[in-house]
């Protein structure tokens, strides 16, 4: 095999393909990547990585102004805002270093360019070199969807990437979309002490998660000071110098808001263009290419997989799809994903976590349910670490006791949802998850706790 | 039935008691708890409970020194020692009358008192009042041990009850004893500045949990300042005023301390004694009550649940037997409890946490394993959040990959360890877990890691 001809290429080094890359490397397959930006994707330069060090600056100011209540003295704190920003970097490069690192150890070429698909067989670089492969996974993602009316020009319209790198500290941030980018960025901006305004469409904030739950985020963003407007759209964005203005609708009636930055959050697009799709037939649906359970595009040893085959735009999901499409090509028998499994997290505080159906969609497909909540509050590790607020709930089917869908709002749910995934793609039902002894005093009793509320005998409440 | 007769009468409200009172209220039994003092045991009053408000005030003062790596300015914070004390006190005071509250709510009786059993039908209480039962669960829980050259005087030799409000901040303190208690303790008082000196007979701290895991944690506390003498005796003890005086032993050489406290933390002996045990010819070994499997004593409708029926002495067991017993007496037929799966927890920073077999454990049954190790170091959560120590180690099954054990040392230990719990309940196998998607970034992923790392594959090392 020549030096540019490998068995597994594939094009876009974000978590879906490096993962992709390392695993078809450890079975055995000469394998190359191929990237124009640094490894690691949106989810480690511009996304999960960095909003979490970013968030997490967030929540030790917190935890400093509120020492007092543990018996602590300590003066009002400080920030350097860009030390801040730059702190997240330095974990940006720390992560996207272990990419580069992991790709030596595996042995795995990283080839910097950009790839267009010539044909079955053969890729092209924009170096005008040529790179042939015998199986091609594309992982090439999406970015920021882009409205003609909301258009991001960088500077003081902002899109996540702008926003992730931005050292001069928004004054007045006006936050379009209140997804989990819009949330986490409008929780970040505020705990540093911008005046923040979210414009969300839908009737409440995370319009995906379960509403109830939501409900309790809700309301705590707006008791920290977030100005949060729900069935409300954007109807005009300008800029105007350093001045960025709105016209904002709800109903009938219309306001302005002015301010010095907009972030723009509104979902987004596949990373389709300029890739040589129409040189070999793969299809694509709006922005997304369309694939079958095991990534194939239907199209000679071409997959994809990760935020190009559409939602849920997850780095994790992107992962998943990355190994299972590698053992494919290996000629292992991987088991195909299970989308129903697959949580989804807010990391604002509180945090939002969730896995499976919400009360409305249990309730849609025409299930009879039954729903058990678990306050945070009646939690003795909760009261001992002081974080009280939220809920555990629930949504089992009312006569197998399945666990149809967890929805948790804490400070800590991302974590806590992990044990959800487990029972539930190991078919526990609720009086399984009962039956298993939990550690006291710990946060994961409220799972238990929410279970058995479901079964009608919780015993802290 | 008068109203001095029950159905089931619960002596001692510690969390395994009333845990046992409220699920017998709930299949509606006629249910009183005798306890002599306030409700809900050590474990709400002096044990796990008011350790973990204390904990987290240590971590709030780390979190506050440690500000300056995210960005962020303070002062050097100062504390009031005995307002970290009273935090934690008004935690107990609203975890006690949360017990209080769930009493009424349930219909169950409270009789302050101290009871001894008559008959295998009356109980004397120190009121000179009687009660009859038709069935009973005795639940009154284990106190510290005591040895006679290392006896507790409740001034300056101390055991857990009277350093849980200890208000005076120990400058030097010697610790006997490195298992949870000890340790917890030992953390707490090095956090706030005291010259923590802890001794252990054994060869490592935490001489029940895994020998690797167990390593990394003593390597930290060592580096935090706290000085750890192993394989270590106190060979005499003695109080002359303000100052305590000790004798350790280490092989051949002995060495002296002086400090102004010490704490023994060496075990705990159960509440076998004044019951009148001896009137119904219920039997124990030692200090603990033997029963069967559905807690049983083998007289009359006489159960025993917690502390009092030997180890492992965790509140979350007692309170899981609580519950089978009352199932066991209103008829129901529960599930025998898995003693292999019930997890263990040190609230120390880092935490420990572990379910299951150690690898000397698994190594001893004679099973051929595989042992997998994901360092936190490798996890994008973990560094974003700034908390790199540590790492997850599972033992598994070569064969069947059957998940003997995992042992984790990190931040948030003893939150991770649930999903391993419901794993071992619920017959995963580490592929399984794998195949089971986890959110990124959190710091799960490192659980599933190490399972994929005892599977010979690792994505992230």
């Amino acid at each position: 095999m020549s030096e540019n001809s490998f068995d597994c290429v594939v094009i876009g080094a974000g978590p879906g393909g490096y993962v992709a890359a390392i695993r078809a490397a450890q079975l055995g397959l000469k394998t190359a990547v191929i990237e124009k930006e640094s490894p690691g994707g949106v989810c480690l330069n511009w996304g999960c990585i960095p909003t979490k060090a970013l968030l997490k600056a967030a929540e030790v100011l917190h935890t400093i102004k509120h020492a007092g209540e543990f018996g602590l003295e300590v003066g009002e704190p400080s920030y350097n805002f860009p030390a801040v920003i730059d702190r997240s970097l330095k974990v940006v490069d720390r992560m996207t270093s272990g990419v580069q690192f992991l790709f030596k150890k595996n042995k795995i070429t990283l080839i910097k360019g950009h790839a267009t698909i010539k044909n079955e067989n053969t890729l092209s670089i924009d170096d005008g070199s040529e790179v042939s492969y015998k199986n091609l996974i594309i992982a090439t993602g999406a970015r920021s969807r882009s409205l003609p009316h909301l258009a991001v020009d960088g500077e003081r319209i902002l899109g996540y990437r702008e926003a992730i790198r931005l050292k001069d500290k928004p004054k007045k941030i006006l936050v379009v979309g209140a997804g989990a980018i819009g949330i986490e960025f409008a929780y970040f901006y505020n705990s540093f002490g911008a005046d923040v305004t979210v414009v969300e469409l839908m009737d409440h904030v995370l319009p995906i998660e379960d509403h109830e739950v939501a409900g309790v985020l809700q309301k705590s963003l707006k008791k920290q000071g977030i100005n949060i407007k729900t069935k409300t759209s954007v109807e005009t964005l300008q800029r105007d110098g350093n001045t960025v203005k709105a016209t904002l609708k709800s109903g009938d009636s219309t306001e302005e808001w002015e301010g010095d930055y907009c972030l723009v959050a509104i979902g987004v697009q596949g990373n389709v263009e300029n890739l040589g799709l129409e040189n070999v037939g793969v299809n694509f649906d709006r922005s997304f290419i369309k694939v079958d359970k095991y990534y194939h595009t239907g199209v000679g040893n071409i997959y994809a997989i990760g935020d190009i085959i559409g939602a849920p735009l997850l780095a994790h999901v992107a992962s998943h799809e990355g190994i299972i499409a590698a053992e494919k090509i290996a000629g292992l028998s991987p088991h195909p994903m299970d989308y129903g499994n697959t949580p989804g997290c807010t990391y604002c505080q509180p945090q939002v976590a969730s896995v499976g159906m919400t009360e409305k969609k249990a309730l849609e497909a025409g299930l009879e349910i039954s729903i058990g909540k678990f306050p945070f509050q009646a939690c003795g590790k909760a009261v001992a670490i002081n974080e009280t607020e939220g809920m555990v709930k629930v949504v089992t089917d009312k006569h197998t006791e399945e666990i149809l869908g967890v929805h948790i709002v804490h400070a800590e749910a991302t974590e806590l949802i992990a044990e959800v995934g487990i029972a539930r793609s190991h078919e526990a039902i609720a009086s399984s998850v009962l039956e298993t002894v939990h550690a006291h005093p710990t946060l994961s009793e409220t799972v238990m706790e929410a279970m058995a509320a479901a079964l009608g005998r919780p015993i802290h409440i």
